[in-house]
This record gives C-alpha cells, structure tokens and sequence, in this order.
C-alpha cells in the first residue's frame, strides 16, 4: 500500500520552517491517514486507525472500572429533539447535516446526523429511569458523530469524527458534578500513561463552555507550536437535559425529582495532539503504548548471511511472544531507504541486526524518542526492549513537559500578551470573568482563554490582564487548535 | 436500570402460539434492546451491545490472523459514486437516505448515507494502488450504515445497523474469490462456535446475489420456527468496481491491469439469530462464548447466614480470576424472582449457594440450556462451571443442528412444498436455474432460494421443482427473515 516510491514519499515539510505543512505531510506520507472525497472528510487508514484502537482498547477499560456500561444509540435524530434545549440547538444548528430524503421520498420529519447524544439518549434515558434504585446510570458510546466546520484538517477538525461520549445520570448535582470531574482524572490519565501527553486540566469560561452545560472542564495539550490542542472535555449538564427531555425518578422520600447529568467525550483528536506533541523533523514520534509497531527489526545483509536471517527472526519471534508490536522488514530495500521508512512513521525501537553485530553477541538499536544508537547482548534483547519501551515512554511525557512548563508564561499586562504568545507560549494571565474581556483578547491576538488555573488562591488579589479591574479567575489564555 | 417491576416485566408471550410477538418480548425484556424514537431505528441496550462487543472481539482476531487490516471511510458518499456500477445503484438507490443540508445551506451535491461502502473504498482504493506490490489489499472497517426499510424488527432488519465489512483486492479473479469463499468459511467458524449455530453455505442465485456482486456466497441459519435467516455474505465482486472507480495494477509484466475484488460482511442480525435459534420459552439462551454474563451465583439466605455470604464471595472471585464473566446477584429479591430475570435474560449457568449446600460442601448449578439441576463440590466448582459452559456450548449446537437437519425436507414436486414450508422446513430441491421459476416460487409460496446445496454432483440428473425442465442447480428453499 505503500505507492511507488518511498524514498520521495517520505519527504517531508521543514517542522520549524511550515509547521501547518509538516503536519499534513505527516499525516499523509507516514499513511495515517487521507483525504476523503467529500471535502471535510477524512479516511483513516490502518496505520492510524490502529492508533485509536490502542486508544479505544486503554480508555474503554479504564472506563468499564469506573463502572461504565457501552450501548449504541441511533445517529439520526429528529430535528425537533435539538431544539428542545436553548443554549444546544443555538451551538449545534448550524453545523448539523440533516437528512430530508429516503430514495425519491420526503421524510415526515428532518432527522440529523448526531453532531453528539445528550438530547436522543436523554429521551431514552426518560423512558428507562423510574426509581432512584435505576440510578446512578453510566452509559458509554463508541461512535461517529458529524459536525459540518468550514476548516477542516486531518484528526482535529472534520465534518465526521470518530469519539466516544459518556453519558451518565444521578440523583444529585454534587455526584453529577463528581462524576464530570473523575472523568476528567480518567483522561488525564489516558493523556499521561497512553499518549504520554502532559495536559493542564480544569474548568473552562462560560464562553467556551459545552451548549446546553452548566460547567464545562477541559484538558489541554500543548503543541509544538505553542498552540493549544482541547484534547477532551467533561461536562456537568445539571438538570438541563432532564427538564428537557423529563428525566424523572421516584425518590426514596416518595416525591418525584429530576435527575442531573453529566457527559464527558474523547475523539480521534487525540491522534492530531500526538503527532504534534512529539513529532519532530524526522516525521512521526509515537508513544510506546499507542504504536501499532512498537519494534521494527532490520536485517543487515541477511540475503548473504544466513546466521542473520536466522537471528532475526528469532528475535523477531521472541519478541512477539513476549507482547510486543514487532515488525520483521525483510523487503529487498537498502537499509537507509528502511531507518527512514520507519523513523517517518515514529517506531519507537528500531533493532539492527548484522552479521557485525551478530560475531559481537550483540544487536543495535536505536531509540526514535533520541535517536540515540547502541549495541545490547542479544541474549536478553527481549527484556531490554521491554525496558527500552517504557523507558521511551516516560522521556517522551517527560519531554513534552519540560517543553509545555516552559512555554507558559505569566502574562500581567495585555501588550505583553501578543510577543508571548508569538513566542509559542501559553500566557498565565489574570481575568475578570467578563465575555468582553475575553472577546477583546480574541479580537487582538487570536487567542482564547483554555482552562482555569489550578490554583485559584490569589486570583482576587490581582486585576484582570485586559481590563484592569478585579481579577476573578486565574486562567490559561492561548492559541488553539 | 431494570424498571420498577421486573415480576411483571418477564412475561413473555408463548414461544409456540405467537413466535413473533415472543421474539419481540424477549428483545425488550430481557433489555438487549429498545425502539429508538425515529420509526425503523432501535438503540442498542448495554446487554445486547455487550453481546456485540463479544462477536465482534472473536470475529476481528479472525480477520486479522486472515491478514486483514482495519481502516474506517467516510460514511457520506457522493450520491454520484453509488450510479457508477448499475446494477449496484439499481439496488440501493430506493432505501438510501440523502444529505441535502448543513444548517440552513443546500450542500453543493447530494450525500448518501453509506449502505454500504464499496463505491467510497473504490474511490480510495484507485489512488493507494499502483503496482503488484500493493496487493492483495485486505481492509475491513467496523461500522454503522443505513438502509431505509419498510418493515423493520429490531436486530433483523432496522433503518441503522453495526456490521463489519471487508473489502479485498487482488491481481486475479481467481485469487479475489478464493477470498470470498475462506471468509465464507471464517464466518462459519464464528457461526459454529462462537454462537453455536450451525448454518447452511453456498452460492446464491442471481436473483438474490448483492447488487454488484459476480457471484455471492452466503450462510443461512434456520430459526425456531423453521424460517432461515441470512446471516453473512461473502462476495465476489470481479472487475466491477475495479471498472467503475478504474482501480489499475501496474503487473509484473509491464502492463496495467484492473484489480478484482471480494466483499464480505456480518452484522448486529448475528444477534437476531443467537435469539431465534437458542431461545425458548423461558426467554433467551445465549452460548457461552458472546454470553455478557455466563454464571450467575444466587445466594440463599445470605442475610441470616454469614458463611454463605462469605462462600458467594469467595466463589464470585475465584471464578472471575478463572476468567469467567460472572455475576454475584445480591440483591434483596426472593431466589424465585432472581431465578426468572435470569433465566429470561439467558445466562448459561445459575449457581444456587444455600445453608444446606455448603453443610453438604456442594453448591448447586442449574443449566440455561437443559434446565437440569445438579449439585458440584464447592471444591473445584471453578474448574466444573469453565468445563460446564464448554459443554453448553457444544450441547448448544449439538441441539440446533438436530433440529436443522430434521427440518430440512427433500421436494421434489411444487404441490409439496407448501406443506413443507408451513412445517417449518427448508426444501432442498432441484431447479432449473431459472428466474421464473423463483419467482414463481416466492408468489405462490412466500419462499426464497436461499444458497446452493453443498453435493450439486448429481444436480443435471434431476428436474427443476418448479418448471419441470432440467435442472441445473440442487438448492435450498425457506421463507426467510
């Protein structure tokens, strides 16, 4: 699948000259993924869809811990069901697809295409609740939704994505609040453990809040550029949907009440943070727990010396038994045209294996992360690697954070704002909770405010970064994806 | 999540007075399912997705041990790409739904709603395949895609379903049909023992081949009432499509050649038939391998006997680490209730655990399958339930297949096979190959041919059933679902 010739296919943009077209180039030339025919759409091909299926297999088990139950709903909705909640069909309305004909016949009534479920899985979720013993009710989709953008790039914004979106239901705005919050910690983890992705967390403004949210809480990753990438949300929904949709249930003191909500989403977006997180100008970088090859065995000389091919794959097998993703590549191409092969598409070991190496006792390999190069006694190659694996895997969140904590900077005066900005970083910056205020810095600089600081202790001690007057919130503003 | 009644909830009708309406009630009773609120479309509850997830965990180690990789293509298509193969447009133009708006914007061209994706994969598939080194090419995409039905019945038949489909291509014919018939041969493996179904295979007709298909192979299992359901397709697909989106080779031998293809697919309907073949008047009874929950452990009196609240425990643990999908059942509801939501809901084995079992060092296991009682020493009782459900598994299939072939009725004259249709039979009959006669067939007798019969070696000695003439073909007959 390959197309002809790779060694001009893997010509990739300068990451530091064009970024925008490094990041295509990427995307296109290590086959992750291409261009759909339907403009705004994207195909994943199976060096990228085996990315998310590392993702999905990493999240769906962290999620089923939590308690959390998988079902399917349908993806087409009635128009009507988006209206029936103010602030949702305002954000939703006008990016929904919707579907008027079957064959040559009008509908009845125009359904769209799920831009996302709270409105048909809360009209379920009325049917299915009754008593508090129903509760709490924790439900995950895995699924494609459709939002119609007028920009569009591969893996951060198509007309359909791939996600999955829980919806959950309790009794209580504190638990539904909790709840919002643990997934939060669940994606941290994802973003941290799998993608080894170093993320700031916390609340977002009312601004860039979720439509038809009481509270909206975001991860945000940061790029290479300095730009921030949203990398998953939760969403505390309050009573919202359930006044909506009537979600009611008979509480333990008899009286009916209605229930609170949260929902909470990850997508295929992911793929986009990590290619830009930790790409470099060698191509793709992956994050051990997510490469769909995790070793790639490269045979020097096998065709004239037996004793390699036969090394090779013994190792090639021992490594396979012991769980990793491993790759033979005994494709008759000279070994530069294979390091850059599998360096464009972030394998993170590569293993050398000649017939030098071989009368040495010994294997060479070569971490993607560092591009560092050694021998290691073939005898116990398998546990090395194993090792190595981890160990790349921790430099590279490792990396990445030192790379995001200096890259944020404190910002108290907004004409400081557009040079730090410019200079790739994320700006630590008081504000008075006004829409004007973050409108104005959008207008200026094209930035956006993220998530609330971690720590909110002095934020009224100071004055807003735009404004002027007294702070209330201590928060991220970026550029963003 | 059950209801408030779920006494009165697991009345099902009789399985032998009304088979339909039982069928209905054991979908939204046992929970594997609901009506979604568009007319046609159902949600897939967390019990009957959980089956899903089973299925597709089992078939999707399978396709990639066949060297199949996964991808995922846009599900809009082009309505332009669905006209290039006529006879596939002739096919699903009436029950495709169409895109025409985003928002309040009329789209620039029509959309379809994907009923399946070959024309999108040929698009693609004419850009990533140049040489010989490019094939075989062996994608498969699990996915949701719609097909407007009139009558629908949840599982069976509904507007959106889940299914795999996998789309293959090849140097030569010969090599793309041989793909069509061991994915033929790989669905059995999953029909017979994953969901211990025996089933039917073989080439259909023209009449019933898919829409721009050469030739279709497919596998059908007789329900309960004698009725088949098609339940996976395998096609061969020429050069169809390869015309249509001119997919070229480059050959070995310096010339550019089209490619051909195989197209195969099984879907969520895998779950209709678990229901229909296995279930009985108690509700469903699922196979082992796809069942969510395979041992339920009911204690009794646990509440006045803290030995046998510890021993459920310590069985529920035991037997979860033995890798059993095992349900501790303790809620405050008399064994009778919690024997019926089980039974009803199909678990494999129930484990009755009471003061006097534990007196006499035994616990009491009871069948879904044969209903049989029996009690096991507690001691070892983890390695007796994973040698009980294997058991249960082949006993399953054992019985289906029993049951398959007394119902398989040879006819060799037309006024006959009305009487062995309305026995619950599929007629194996010779004919003539002719279209009229099928249709003939289907008017009088609301039959189908189903698939070709393995032995056709003596098919030519024969006269069709219908016309008389010489046959041809020796195939099945049923009315089908």
């Amino acid at each position: 699948m390959a197309g002809n010739n790779d060694r001009f296919v893997n010509q990739i943009a300068d990451i530091n000259a064009d970024y925008t077209k490094w990041y295509t180039d990427v995307c296109l030339k290590s086959e992750l993924c291409d261009y759909g025919p339907v403009k705004g759409t994207m195909v994943f091909r199976p060096y990228g869809y085996a990315i998310w299926e590392r993702i999905q297999a990493e999240a769906d088990k962290r999620f089923k811990a939590h308690g959390v139950q998988n079902a399917y709903f349908p993806m087409l909705i009635p128009q009507s069901f988006l209206m029936r909640e103010a602030e949702h069909v305002e954000g939703f309305a006008p990016e929904v697809a919707t579907v008027t004909h079957v064959g040559n016949t009008e509908l009845g009534e125009k359904l769209v295409l799920r831009p996302t479920s709270e409105t048909i899985i809360g009209n379920m979720y009325s049917k299915w609740i009754d008593s508090y013993r129903d509760l709490p009710l924790k439900l995950n989709q895995w699924a494609n939704v459709v939002r119609w953008e007028k920009t569009t790039r591969p893996f951060l914004r198509t007309s359909e994505f791939l996600w999955q979106e829980g919806h959950t239901v309790f009794a209580t705005p504190e638990a539904a609040d909790a709840d919002a919050l643990e997934m939060l910690e669940v994606y941290k983890d994802i973003a941290n453990n799998v993608l080894a992705l170093p993320v700031l967390t916390g609340r977002k403004s009312e601004k860039e809040k979720f439509a038809g949210a009481v509270a909206t809480y975001g991860m945000e990753a940061m790029m290479k550029d300095g730009k921030s990438l949203q990398s998953g949300t939760t969403h505390y929904l309050g009573d919202n949907f359930a006044k909506a949709f009537d979600i009611k249930f008979l509480d333990k003191d008899g009286t009916h009440k209605y229930v609170y909500q949260a929902s909470w989403g990850i997508s295929t977006r992911l793929i986009g943070a990590i290619i830009m997180a930790h790409g470099d100008e060698r191509g793709l970088c992956l994050p051990p727990p997510v490469a769909p090859i995790q070793a790639v065995i490269i045979p020097i000389g096998a065709a004239k010396n037996p004793e390699v091919d036969a090394k090779s794959k013994e190792l090639f097998a021992a490594l396979e038994k012991a769980g990793v993703r491993v790759k033979l590549d005994e494709r008759d191409q000279s070994p530069g045209f294979k390091f850059n092969h599998w360096e464009l598409r972030g394998v993170p070991v590569r293993i050398e294996l000649g017939g030098r190496d071989l009368a040495g006792g010994v294997v060479t390999a070569c971490r993607r992360d560092t591009a560092e190069k050694f021998t290691m006694p073939i005898d116990g190659s398998t546990e090395s690697v194993l090792k190595l694996l981890d160990e790349i895997n921790s430099n590279m969140f490792k990396k990445a954070e030192a790379h995001t904590l200096s890259h944020i900077v404190r910002v108290d005066k907004l004409d400081e704002m557009g040079a730090a900005l410019d200079g790739g970083n994320f700006c630590d910056a008081y504000w008075c909770g006004d829409r004007e205020c973050e409108d104005k810095i959008k207008d200026k600089f094209a930035a956006t405010s993220r998530v609330m600081h971690a720590d909110q202790s002095d934020a009224e001690k100071h004055k807003c970064v735009c404004c002027g007057k007294k702070a209330k919130h201590r928060i991220y503003f970026a550029r963003a994806y």
